[in-house]
């Protein structure tokens, strides 16, 4: 147990199959912790401190780069599914047994696919902004939505304004209050490469192109999942957390209203809540009132 | 304040519009009173006393039998704007001025009519296993669902299994728990008359048959709304509770696993949990964080 926080716990670094993983660790040991998968172009520093030190109060936290991505070593592989080995590989070398997962947007498919993979790793999985394998415009983003992750800023965290907040006076305004949560951090991590951000673009594209209007894959993804999202995500459509919703085997939706992609970093105290009553339920399992 | 329980509580009655209005109303003052909408052939006698027990804990509930239904006077109207005039006629004889409400099913779409038309009365409005005007499927079911409705059971309250539960062992096993829990009360409310349905039923074939895919009508409820459905509704299509969310002004969206049209009964615990965070969320409004 430690006194860190969001932002002042040191960056740490593991090995595993030849590469060295960036990760930050903090939180109240216990329960299983909880790892935050990462989104597309998004390092150690873009994880909102909001909800890391609001869940660490009773839970550990792992943020981590993966391979390829920021301080992290390696290469960023150029499909979902090898991210999802590499992030088998960083929790196997710090000797995780059991996690919990909140993946956003392209950190929610490599999470769907480590809990594919490794069902005995992954016990509760939140998917924020996200979609299913072969999802309604997954890596196939509009020209006018494109355009934004190239923009350049002042304060080049200012890129998020647009893409993971609404384009209302209120919305706008949770995301001022986001990126002003995490640009506090003064110990910054590394910008991602070029090539860091081309495989992820060409892995999100390969994995939206997989087509399957039966969503069988889903099916393989036997844990409870909590499915959220904004009222209207321009990256990852909302349609698609409606579909994980009626394919998975067992999950709950989620929307917030006035929302877009980033909906968590909207309403963190909400958000926490309702992950809280998800992740802490028991029994079990669909269809038993854990309340 | 009284000690009344959901099975204690007596019936009682009154006078608006000519019409006595039979209602039970028990809980702790204090918050805008919770109201219940009744579905479709429901009376006084198929609300979950594991909803109104709960909620009762900090706030009032009213259970009440709209004009025509059961121990109600007057006659069931043949349309859901007019129920929802009688709704608003029972409030104003109750004196009520700021409530929230549950709606459930055609229930909830009478509480819409009533939040349009009487915006200062309704404070917020939880809408579960319903739709909009004009919605999918709405007033129109198959047969095999129509025929559940007129099935005759040696325990008429089972009749609610197939229509409010999921085909599943777990949905099963939490439908018979909630028969369980409404046919406890000793004291019990009149059947429905024939007229009485039939009423309903063209009602609800005519709101459903107002179609506009630009589901306008909507835009006049400019109120908070939680909307909440089974994963696979097969009364009002889980769809509709998609529209509702999308075309609201203000709305959030919960969708819960393995369930069907009565997925407030099937997990009390988590509803009052999840309505309660909706129902007492401060400061008010879409886009700003109540946690």
């Amino acid at each position: 147990m430690t006194s860190f926080t969001h932002d002042t716990v040191p960056t740490r670094y593991a090995e595993g199959g030849g590469i060295r993983f960036a990760y930050r660790r903090f939180g109240m040991p216990g329960r299983p912790p909880l790892l935050f998968f990462q989104h597309f172009m998004g390092t150690l520093d873009d994880h909102d401190p909001a909800l890391s030190d609001a869940f660490a109060g009773d839970r550990e936290i792992i943020l981590f780069n993966n391979a390829g991505v920021a301080s992290s070593g390696g290469i960023v592989p150029d499909t979902i599914e090898a991210m999802a080995r590499d992030a088998i590989t960083f929790t196997d070398a710090l000797g995780l047994t059991t996690i919990d997962v909140v993946g956003h947007s392209m950190g929610g498919l490599v999470a769907q696919e480590v809990a594919i993979a490794r069902p005995d790793l992954v016990r509760r999985l939140v998917l924020v902004g996200t979609g299913p394998r072969g999802g309604e415009g997954i890596g196939a983003l509009p020209a006018w939505v494109a355009d934004l992750f190239t923009m350049k800023y002042e304060r080049q965290e200012d890129m998020w304004l647009p893409i993971l907040f609404a384009p209302t006076r209120t919305s706008q305004a949770a995301g001022r209050a986001y990126v002003e949560r995490i640009v506090a951090r003064a110990d910054r991590d590394a910008p991602l490469s070029d090539q860091s951000i081309a495989a992820q673009r060409a892995a999100l594209a390969a994995y939206g192109a997989a087509k399957d209007p039966s969503y069988a894959h889903l099916r393989g993804l036997n844990l409870p999942v909590l499915v959220v999202n904004g009222s209207d995500d321009i990256v990852i459509p909302t349609i698609n957390s409606y579909i994980l919703q009626q394919f998975l085997p067992d999950a709950e939706l989620i929307l917030y209203p006035d929302a877009n992609h980033g909906a968590h970093f909207q309403y963190p105290g909400l958000f926490v809540r309702h992950a809280r009553i998800f992740l802490d339920q028991e029994p079990a399992g669909a269809g038993t009132d854990p309340g």
